[in-house]
């Protein structure tokens, strides 16, 4: 059984709190962060409770007074931690209270450090967001400018990363554009798991572009270059040039994605009201904020410098891509879709088993195929002609392309005002 | 090198497809799911053909009939798959042709069978949400129900699992029933991986729900006792009857969870445009679906039949869950909040150690700690005052509670307008 | 305050257990997997109550006869389950009893139902690591005899997807082939969570190798040709041959790696000893294995019939893949390695400024970098000669390849003996 | 189209490199944690150059006490960074060559950063999972010389949180002991994403040892009581003693299998060999190796100054938990266990009916449901004599329980050998 002093097994811990603990609890260490927030949210507590009553004019006056020296102290760098400072909160109020004495002491009435913890985060999850999303309309600007000055260049487009049918290099860019606002910052008052998890949806849309612009960069695809200031050496071979600004992006998904599913697990099951393991969610949003603040800005540094190679571009458009085109040339002639389909496939494997391009095939190799070919078919050999088809919403017009440009300029001008 | 038929290294591929390969490629098995809104969608998309001109007005007619005829079979339990029917869509498409003859073949102009599964997919996600949605609000019904039912009956409430404050019950349910629905369902066009993680959340809600209730079950508490129907015995123990719905529900939060991890880990890092990796969204959208159904049910038989232990709960209530309004006496008395707290600090610390309720101290005993303290002291000791002192906004006051479960009342209300 | 039926909130309850509570309880729908492991386990049993004298000889003939009953009605599929069959164990125990009359009863004598289902589940797993065990050493096979036929194929080797030294496509197989069976499946008696993992993190270099092979796919890279039992057409796009198979093993890393982190989810701060919750890890486990057989069969398929393009490998060699080379040749001639790193960088930069590959600087030019470059630098560029001068452990040299290939297939032969 | 400049989209990057990617990509932040390894590594590296005769002894020995000066200069924190030092080997080889010029360059021969990396990781790796290790056994040694000393102390074993049997105290003590070491630590070589596992079942063990003792540590338990050393109060609430480092424990679980998740994420689908991704490993391992030596340590605290409430313990003890054992009984007298279990079911029901326990039904009582019960049913209502019965291997006798701690402790001393 226990001794007395329930230290029978174990002679480490001597003082009255053990020191690794006071550590593992105290949360100092990460929530300076809050130091502004925290002020502010006392400044407004104090004049709560001097409506309510609890506080008289005089008394308010002391400690937003007094609050407003703490906050001057943090910011010049001069407040001074004591070690007994287990939070942000006591350690405020306790240089309160050595500032403006024992009125420091009715600031606290009816409520609770958790109550406080909560309204700071609130408060500081708000700030947050704000810059996070301004971040974000920065790299949207960033992209619609491209989409706007390269809109005339085209390129493949893949699906399995197989090429399927060209397209524009500002529809890639639009689509990123779109795709990296999944939810809106417009709900600035997340709690924490859903903030983690819009920043991992956000981050996964950004991996995926970063995949792309990576296959773009290689020796094999050649369709951009990216910046020196993105780039860097090998430490072994002179002749690299590395990526690592993308394929750092595109690590951080995991990153992020695992603050939400750790933040997730550690609140499966906990039983309801405060729990200390709900201290979790500080850390995690703090840390994602910063890496999705770094993400932002290195994301939107690399579009900007970015250099497409146009000619390359080009060149890897192949004459198979417009196979749909042909089978829409047949439906446009009565021919039902999936038997124009059909057709053109077959089109497709006689230009393979001759060794030559789709394009190359004589008139009457492709009547063998079907009778409605004529000569107009020559028509159908031509990229340009062939992305100015799509002229639907989201489709690879130029019509279509530039209706994009200005509905995201109308977000951002919406978003500045 | 590879020889010319590519299977110097394997014997077993003998036919033109691997049969586990078609298999693994094969969605059918779980996309029979889709049947209904893979019609509705062909229906509506054969609307759009002919009013671009794209077939004629007896050509759809003769298409909305047969796709009539498609989804009579379907659910009449008559459709036929053959062994080549890979998705849903082939197979609806291929009993269309059978159906109606060539016109099907111009069914498929335009939209590629991606463009088919993410318009079947968008429907059936409508639709599930307003079915889960439907469950969501029965089981908040019911809650609200009993939360005015039972409002007077008060017991205590926890942080860290420590009795902190006299609440009442209703209270307890009130706050589960709002956590419930966290992000509203109102948005039915969610994608797949916000409806992921929309349910992981929800799921971690009613985790935590279930997890108080288990607790609440113990022989220890004894708060609450479980309607048999929710129940199971052991097969060893003659007297045990446990928990197992709560504890499925508990535990269902991984499942969910794992779910929306895997999606997003597979979405990491894939390139843009579709990949057959986004299939991996179907099952797990389907399988969540169908947990969630099971558990929004499950949850509101458990919440309906509970039987609740009145007078346990009151008997948990103690006196010195009263030690905050007892610092509240003396801050009324005029003494600042932290010295308050610190003086009732002194009154638990000087019952423990005489072994006596805080109650239970005399007047005398009370004011060698504070000479504010004076005979209407006694008027701090009564459970039913205590929690009728906290009148705002989520308070512990019977108006309180009532206010909350008029709003509740109301969301119902306009929900099913 | 709930009624004496304690049905006050909800009609739909009338017998004694809800319909849904029910299904959802009930694991029979997929422990069926379970019905041999469930035999064999209570035959095992049976012979161990007979041993510590609680069976006679006879009682455990009975059983013993009995159960093969029992084993022989699954697997001629005539094996009825009643709709009070809550899991595989109640139905065998139920059916047993019918065979034999009341001596079934005996058999559970001190053994508890989670006692049953955890000897099932390890007998399963044991059988089920056996059979994956089995798939991967094929799947490794094949790809060792891949690598022997062709080792004389050299491709550029790539770090960050950037082209950086010749290196031989044995070597890439190779790679894959070890890391393929990442913690050994020799621990038959893994648990739950660890053979997840295992699994997760076997999926995930396969995610890798399914990722390589996609890339090699590409029109950019053209490097291999997936065969056709192992591609996919596209609905709208004649041209298109898509890696479907690659892609669902690259995305089977994200579901297999979901119930890993659903399973430990559910499991953390569960009390501890037997709680309901334990029961996901059952469907986990067979989900994971299902996919996991699927995964390397297709792989072995994949890897069995992939043609390789030695040409198009070998054009994509190029000087500066050599520039590593260049430094060494430094080196040799006596500059330390960070100089000649430096000197051989300045000549990748004069080749990228003249416009001209890397071999084919002058001599002269190459010595206004450095005085010690003369007439046998000519020697540095050649491919061949390039891979064969690593020939430590797991270099490029050819023995080095040939040592890996033989201690792969000393490792298959262990595994067979 | 892209400017000369490259910057026609973003006037912010005007040097060479953006400094946000630099700050980014530079991970010197972090691995400071290998300065020690990194010395290590080079020391043996410089060694190995010698005998293989790229550096002759003089050069080596050079180079040998040029680090040492390195090494001193970090231990006594006089090492000074510079701003180009991007990574931990770049600033070590930086000053080497500072401090013996030229020569420290050919310290690189042969030698790519990332094998440094490889190498450095792996030597931190075996140092801090022998720490882990020693940090482990330390809590196993606490836990097992409690479980000795306490052997004599029962309480209810509970399983779906409800009692279940009488148990030993150190039984619970001892489950927890053994499950501490999951994967046995003794595989230094672990990788990041084993290593992570790894730490991630351990954590998710030592989370359900935490709800259990919080369990334990409620009002209504009351079967243990923390020191004060490992609660905190509340700033509210005068009489709660809240147990946040039991709360800590227990939410480190998510927070470790977060990293975990993130890194298998960020790892899958990565191209094979070397890509910046693949720095995230270090970060995490770092953070979770010293988030597990906190909780190592604070576990190893709570438990070894843990008092137990031996009197509460044995109260919690009631007689329907015996109900097995009657059920036992009448196996003995020959019935067979499945009615034996019934007839128990009976007796359990029996009681309740009767409002009366489990021991005080009549002999004539039970003799209503099945005529073998006589006089000495009596033995049966005595929970020391229920727990000795079990005297197999991890049963509940105090024998096995002896024979359990003579295990762990012969574990313990294997590994101090």
């Amino acid at each position: 059984m226990a001794s007395e002093s329930g230290k029978l097994w174990g002679g480490r811990f001597v003082g009255a709190v053990d020191p690794i603990m006071e550590k593992f609890n105290a949360s100092i260490a990460y929530d300076r962060h809050l130091w502004e927030v925290d002020v502010q949210g006392s400044k407004a507590y104090s004049r709560g409770l001097e409506k309510a009553g609890l506080l008289t004019k005089a008394e308010m006056d002391q400690i937003l007074h007094g609050l407003d020296k703490v906050a001057e102290e943090w910011a010049q760098g001069t407040f001074k931690l004591n070690s007994n400072d287990e939070d942000i909160h006591t350690a405020n109020e306790r240089r309160l209270k050595e500032l403006i004495g024992a009125t420091a002491g009715k600031l606290h009435t009816g409520r609770s450090r958790n109550d406080q913890v909560v309204t700071d985060l609130r408060l500081w999850m708000r700030q947050t967001c704000s810059t996070l999303s301004g971040l974000l309309w920065e790299l949207i600007r960033t992209m619609v400018d491209r989409a706007e000055a390269e809109r005339d260049v085209l390129f493949p487009g893949y699906t399995h990363l197989q090429r399927a049918q060209p397209i524009r290099w500002s529809h890639w860019i639009l689509s990123g554009a779109i795709a990296g606002n999944p939810l809106g910052v417009d709900r600035e008052l997340l709690r924490a798991a859903e903030f983690l998890f819009w920043a991992s949806l956000c981050m996964t849309h950004l991996s995926r572009m970063a995949e792309d612009l990576i296959l773009y960069c290689t020796k094999e695809f050649s369709f951009v270059q990216l910046s020196d200031a993105y780039s860097t050496g090998s430490s072994l071979m002179p002749q690299k040039k590395n990526p690592d600004s993308l394929e750092l992006i595109r690590s951080k998904a995991g990153r992020v994605f695992g603050r939400c599913a750790g933040l997730l697990m550690t609140l499966k099951g906990l039983p309801s009201t405060y729990n200390k393991d709900l201290q979790e969610d500080k850390e995690a949003v703090f840390e994602v904020s910063d890496t999705m603040s770094a993400v932002l800005q290195v994301a939107t540094g690399v579009i900007s410098t970015l250099q497409i190679h146009q000619e390359n571009m080009g060149q890897a458009l192949s004459p198979d891509m417009l196979a749909t085109d042909l089978a829409y040339y047949l439906v446009r002639k009565g021919m039902p879709f999936r038997q124009a389909h059909e057709a053109s496939g077959k089109a497709v494997f006689m230009a393979e088993t001759k060794g030559v391009a789709l394009n190359q095939l004589s008139l009457q190799e492709l009547q063998t195929i079907s009778p409605l070919f004529s000569g107009d078919v020559i028509c159908v050999w031509d990229y340009g002609h062939s992305v100015e088809q799509y002229g639907a919403l989201g489709g690879t017009a130029r019509s279509s392309v530039d209706w994009q440009i200005r509905q995201v300029r109308a977000l951002l001008q919406a978003q500045q005002a």
